[in-house]
This record gives structure tokens, sequence and C-alpha cells, in this order.
């Protein structure tokens, strides 16, 4: 069956996905709306609701193709948005084409790559051997604890696990095909909380002030180099985001101090590794860390699965794209559990920002991209 | 004329006072029972209202007798009092005296001292050369910029100028009589800010993190011994008082990092000689220092005026006074621009305290104290 001269076209299936409002976590009708292109190209759709408050309840959608033996390739997204704020040009939710340019929020992230996933779907002979899969989460910009994780879930429970995933997050910089990220920083945040004893400060002998020993864990943290980057990844990073003591009077030795860090860190480094270092330093001086791990980093080796999605980039569009692990994290730090991950999609420079805009000859660029890589993810 | 067998008793005089809701800044009625106390003791009365809004205005009272040529002795201390608070045993505005000691918010700080002055002063016979002043402010508690200040212009406006003055702080201790303070540390705070540029924690690259600084700076600023302290003096000190972000997203390096620090000074150094030191080290990490030098250092050197004193004590009470420089600040800190100043009053146990209350035995040997000490300082 081949049913491109009856399926829309990716501008119309963009539009239909924007004209959605799923601000995060979407639910219900985008997630229909979806469904009902999926299932004319012979996909199973699985949609289901996974998890409670106060990260929940989140909807997501899996779908799979399979016809016979064969390797199994995903696309992975979601379909929520971050709220378009107030002062756009025409409508966040009403998709609007100016100067070949589709507007609204979810363009670039990443409705316009999902719309080219179902293109490019639509044009894919269903006698190639092997699965396709669409691992769809409506949380991928909020808690993201009940999304592609549950989708993972529901995925072995189907008894389905990808051998190549290509998640569409708007990846390129410039011009559409020059990234393809291999990988990504895993985040960790920590709380330090240094506790002393309120006093005056004309009777400091009677105090024990918790600020200097704040200092110091912050200096010996600000002296850390966690590594000078390895071949695929920048160094690891520490920035301190936030102090706070909160006491407004000038003569009062206060109680206790805090203070906020973020860490970005490549593959040398594990979330816990670096709870157990920050963690040391601050004992030293009385403190105390809370610590959450926001993603762990991954990295798939550059092979293969980047090298298809580079040919096809080059194919399409003659540019070469460079392989980045910059940015900060997405599903793809699940996803890597369970197979080789690369992310690639639209131009990210309207993303989460005002007028959210694709060139519309991108999202005719992507599909044929898309297409290429699944022709050939099948051994087509 | 000697007029101590139609005078009100210390008692008497301490709780009309108290009985006066006088709390910072003290208006009106409490002055007005003061002066009813002074002018049948021969004194002239000068009472006037200084300063605007934010700190003032203020109302102050100046008192002197002069009886020919000799020195001049000045009493001085204020009748305002801090906010009583709630959970008193009886009415902090109704004197009540309850097992020996007199109740009463100012009870000891210091309309009790200021009843001593005024009992002391109805049993000092008029015919002794000199001349005896009450510099007495309803602004120490608070902001104390049109208080003793004021006092002390329009004291020179009338030509007055003390030799040798007492304030009647509650200076002691354990015992009436054990704590006579001969200076009082200085006092500044200080306020530190270092900009830098706002970001995001995956970019680090594009922003300009200012809390390292502030870190240096205060490990830096924490890393300083101002001094060993003194022969008459603690060792100076600087605490860190607080710190201020204010950055509530775990994943943006933030604009602005704030600290406070605040500083206890002996008469080594000067407030503008720390701001300038603190300045030095803030400005190398581009941080920008605001001030409030709150009172300079003061030292009475240890000689006839607190010999005066210590005889005083010793002769009514047997205690051995200990001269002291321990404390926060006093209006102690102006009146020694004039001329050697000494503060010495009742027990400070329960200054600022629920149920503030003064031994009555306190009260009538304190009298006997200022007494001695008026005599003797006009040579008498
Ligand atoms: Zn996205
Ligand atoms: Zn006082």
């Amino acid at each position: 069956m081949n049913m491109t001269s009856t399926n829309p076209g990716i501008v119309d299936i963009a539009s239909r996905l924007i004209a959605c409002p799923s601000v995060t976590p979407a639910r219900g009708e985008v997630f229909a709306v979806l469904e009902t292109l999926l299932v004319p190209l012979g996909f199973t759709v699985d949609r289901f609701v996974a998890g409670q408050e106060p990260d929940g309840p989140v909807e997501n959608l899996l779908a799979w193709r399979t016809t016979g033996a064969g390797p199994h390739f995903a696309f992975a997204g979601h379909l929520d948005v971050v709220p378009p704020g107030n002062g756009w040009t025409s409508d966040p939710f009403t998709p609007d084409i100016r100067g070949g340019l589709l507007h609204g929020r979810g363009a670039v992230d990443m409705k316009g790559a999902i719309a080219a996933f179902v293109a490019a779907l639509a044009g894919i002979p269903d006698e190639l051997p092997g699965t396709i899969s669409l691992i769809i989460t409506g949380d991928e910009e909020g808690p993201a604890v009940h999304g592609t994780l549950a989708l993972m879930e529901r995925m072995a429970a189907h008894g389905l696990r990808p051998d190549l995933c290509l998640v569409g997050e708007p990846t390129s910089s410039q011009r559409l095909g020059d990234v393809i990220k291999i990988g990504r920083r895993g985040s960790v945040n920590m709380w330090i909380k240094v506790e002393g004893v309120q006093g005056h400060v004309a009777y400091p002998h009677l105090a024990d002030n918790p600020v200097p020993r704040l200092v110091r864990i912050l200096s010996a943290i600000d002296g850390i180099v966690l590594d000078e980057g390895t071949d695929w990844f920048q160094p690891s990073n520490i920035e301190i985001t936030d102090l706070e003591v909160g006491n407004p009077a000038t003569n009062v030795i206060p109680a206790a101090a805090h203070a906020r860090i973020s860490i970005r860190f490549n593959d040398r480094h594990s979330g816990a590794s670096l709870v157990e270092r920050i963690t040391a330093i601050a004992s030293a001086e009385g403190g105390v860390v809370t610590a959450k791990i926001s993603g762990e980093p991954f990295l798939t080796q550059p092979g293969s699965l980047s090298g298809l999605v580079a040919g096809a980039i080059r194919e399409v569009t003659g540019v070469e794209a460079e392989l980045s692990t910059t940015g900060g994290t997405s599903d793809a730090r699940f996803l890597s559990r369970l197979c080789p991950v690369v992310e690639f999609g639209l131009n990210n420079g309207t993303m989460h920002k005002l007028d959210e805009a694709v060139a519309i000859d991108d999202l005719k660029d992507l599909e044929r991209i898309y297409a290429l890589i699944v022709r050939r993810a099948l051994g087509g």
C-alpha cells in the first residue's frame, strides 16, 4: 500500500498539530490528530495516560508498524509545547504562513518534526521488512517523569525494542542539517545548607556564623576542574546559581546559609559521583547537600547511525552535519538506554520564543531526509 | 537651697518616668515629667524638637545649673525605651514593685538611672561652684541622628561645654558597680554587590557568573585579621551577615550577587579606613561597596574620670569596678568628642527584655554613687 497521493502534505499536518493548544503537559486533541494520521498508514496506536500529581498525569502515544523480521527504527518526540507568552504577531495556536514561514508555537519544537515523521512514513513502502515505531510523549518540556520513561515501559510490555532511534528535537543551528546531536551532558542541581548558631555581631564568641563556612565550601567548589572535555564533550561545568541567608538585621549573625549549584557534566562523570564529591567538600565544613539529578549524560559513539543521518542530510541539502553534544538535556538520555540514539531536527532559532516559525522549505527537506533515513535503516 | 526633704524619692521618680509609655522616639509627657522635677532644683530647662522624617522628629531636653566658675559635669541619657513586646507579668508602663524589684519598661535602660540623676542632684548643695547639666535625648534606641548630636549643638549655642560626662547606660553586669565602660567599639555595615551577565547554565560562555567573584571577595574578607586587640579593646571583628542572589531558576546563571558584612572595630581603625580596605578587595573582583558607619570607636583613657567613678562605687558598694569597652555602641561615642566620658549605670540583665526590672536597693545605691561623683567632680 502506498498512500502518498491521498495523504495530507507536511504543511497541512504541521498546521493541524499546531492548531491544538498543547501547552505542557499535552493532552487529548493533539494526540487524537496524530492518531488519525497514523492509523491510515497501517500503524497500531496505543494511547495511554501515566502518572499522578504532581508530575502527572501525562498522556503518551506509542505507534508501531511491523512488516516481517528486520531492524526496528524508532522516531521519538513530544507534542507538548512551552507556554507561548504574550506578544505574538499572530495567534500562537492558529498556524499562519507568512513569507514562506509557518508560524505557531511548536512549529520547530517539535510539531514540525513530528509532521515530518508522519509525512515521511506515508511515503515508506510498507513491504520494507522490519518495524517502525513512534515514541511520542506529552511531557518533555515539563517534569518528564511520566513521559518517555513510561513509553519505554509500554514498549517493553509490547515486546518492542528499537535498534536505532532518532529524536526529532530542533538541533539545526544556522541551516537545516548543520548539527546532529550524538549525546547530551548530564545535569544535576545541589542545594548546600550550612547551619550555625545565631547571635549578635557584638558578641561573636556566643554565635557560630555559618557564612564563612559556606564561603569556604563554595571557594573549594569554584576551584574544581572536573575535566578538560573529551573528544565529543565540552568540559563539565559547575555554576553557583544561588545564595541565600535571608537575614534582614544588620547586627545579627545568621543561623543558616544556603547555596545552590548546577553542574552540567559529560560522560566522565555520573550524577552520583558528583553528589558524592560535593558532599565530601560540604561535610568538611559541616554543610549538608541535597541533590536532584535531572539527567545522566549519554553518548552515541559516532558510527553507523550518525553516518546514516549525516548521509541523508548531505544528499537532500548538501550540508555537512557537525556532530555535537552541546545544550541542555533531552529525552534522548532515556532512550539511549535502549539503543543508539541521535537527535536531528529543525532550526532551533525560534524555539521557546515569540513568533516561533519554521521555513516551509525546511519542512519539506526534513520530510525527505527522514524518509531516506527510515528506508536505509530498514535496509531499503 | 537644699530641697531634699520636700523632693520625691528615687523610687517615686523612676515610677513616674516608667509610667510614661515612651517607646522610641520619646515625645511629650515623659519630658514634661522630667522638666517638672528639674525646675524646682534650680535647673534651666530647654526642651526642643529636632529633625525631620525619616530619622526625626526627635524630642530632646537640655538642663543646666551654673553656680559661679568651676568645672562642668554632665549627666547624659535617654528617655526613650525599646518596645515592650508581649508577655509581661505586669503592664510594662504601670510601675509595679514585687519582691524588692521595680518592674517596667525602662527600669534599667534607663529611666532608673535618670531618676538617680535627679535624686542625686536634689541632694547636691547648689553653692558648689561649677555647672551641672543633663543631656537627655528621646532617641537613643532609634536612628539616634537627631538626639545627642542635636543636644551637643544646642549646648554649643548656649555656650556650654562639659569637662566631664557620665552616661547612665546600664553597664553593670552581675552586681551594681562591677563594670564601667570607658570606651566602645565602632560599627560599620557594608553591602557588597557584584554584577555579571545572566545566562543559561548550559551555555556558561555566554554568561558571566557573579557568584564566584563574590565568593572570592568574601573569602578574602574572611581571611582578614584586623588586629589582635589592644590594652582596652578586644580584637576588631568582621561578620558576614547576609548573602543574597534571589535566583529561583536552577538552570539560570544569575545577573548579580549580594553580601552584607558587619564590622565592630576598636580604635586602631576608623570607619573610613575599613570602608577603603573592603572596597579595595571588592573592586579587585568588580564588586561595589556601599557602607553605613553607625559609630566610630572611642576610648576615654583610664584616669581621673574613671578613677572618680570607681572610687564612688567602691565607697558606696564595696565593689571594685572593671573598666570595659565591650558591647554595642552608645551615645557616648558622640559625647566623647567634647570631653572625657564614661558610662556607668544599673544592672543590664533585664534590659530590652520582658519583665525589665531594677532592684530598689540598686536604685538607692546608684543615687548615692552619682551624688558622690557630682560632688567630687565639682571639687566638693
Ligand atoms: Zn523539544
Ligand atoms: Zn540605653
